[in-house]
């Protein structure tokens, strides 16, 4: 396996954490996606859509990090997704408030669109859609209980908040509404899978 | 079941295009985006997100458009997600393509915050960042063939790309260079199953 990421993209994160949790390795290559090494050619044969993560295995790529966690769950026969039918609902639904609502909206790419195009001050816009996808996800997660979102164990619902939090607080979003986020915060972050996924500890971190 | 949706809304036209492949006909509540009715307690105490679809099943909700279509999948046995775990990646990464980082970015809620902070004009940036989206989608396509994306039969990718066209179209993007993008959207809204899900046709269109 190889896995294509950048300390600080979200994305790879969230894939980092699946990896720690799944108990797996990949061989990993860092793309900088500030220096735009994900917009040359080598990178763009890999994954079209010029972004990280990426994932090489079996002699096929797949992309886009939630397609890539389900895929090493299954895979590897994990218990991220819950285990009924309807829980995979809830656990997928929350995923997709953040991955689907949330981050595409302040990531790198869209970041430097609204500087060269609108306003030099992103972080009010990265901020009020951040404070959007959490502030839902805060009563969702008060609605059930336990130190991860749903229950005992992280599941793919937490493995988005955490990055998700991670750059809240970049953006200086304030979480004081956000009390069972931040609790649920706390106790991943020293989980060892978590930990080892964070942006700063990673090879490539500047 | 009881789903709640909009006409014009990419998500819900998912939906409804998955209802009809599966051969399930919910009860429909039609909330009316541009009158703000997500935002009214009666709504938002359904889906704390504030946002359509959301599918009321044996006492529960479920929210966002992939979690729902990948329940209703599981639940009633389609074959909308193929069959194999590497089929299952690709045809989730490019429905997560369309609608992580491409739909969100001009949904009707950031249209009109661009429209109220930046500029008047929305066409220009919804416009760009579907060119993107469909771009990548177009390389990966041609990989692939078969009347669908993904071979003979409508997958995830087929639902999440055809709304994505109809929105392409809205916004004046150049087609020009997606030949494989509108075969597939030619073959595909010549089927029951598309044809009635389109927005022009729903109860609620204006």
């Amino acid at each position: 396996m190889i896995f294509y990421g950048y300390f600080r993209s979200s994305a790879a994160y969230r894939c980092r954490i699946a990896f720690n949790l799944l108990g797996q390795s990949p061989n990993e290559r860092y793309v900088h996606l500030r220096d735009g090494a994900q917009k040359q050619a080598a990178f763009s044969q890999i994954n079209p859509q010029k972004l990280v993560p990426a994932l090489e295995i079996d002699g096929e790529v797949i992309t886009q990090s939630l397609a890539i966690i389900e895929y090493l769950n299954e895979r590897f026969e994990g218990s991220l997704l819950g285990q009924s039918v309807i829980d995979r609902a809830h656990i997928r639904a929350f995923a997709q408030i953040l991955a689907c609502d949330t981050h595409p909206l302040q990531n790198l790419r869209v970041l430097n669109y609204i500087g060269a195009e609108y306003v030099q001050d992103k972080s009010k816009w990265a901020a009020h859609w951040i404070a959007e996808g959490l502030g839902a996800c805060e009563v969702i997660a008060e609605r059930h209980e336990g130190p991860c979102v749903f229950g005992g164990t992280p599941s793919l619902a937490d493995i988005c908040l955490i990055p998700q939090l991670y750059n809240a607080r970049r953006f200086g979003v304030d979480l004081s509404a956000l009390p069972r986020l931040v609790a649920i915060e706390s106790h991943c972050l020293g989980l060892d899978a978590f930990a080892r996924a964070a942006p700063e500890v990673q090879p490539d971190a500047e």
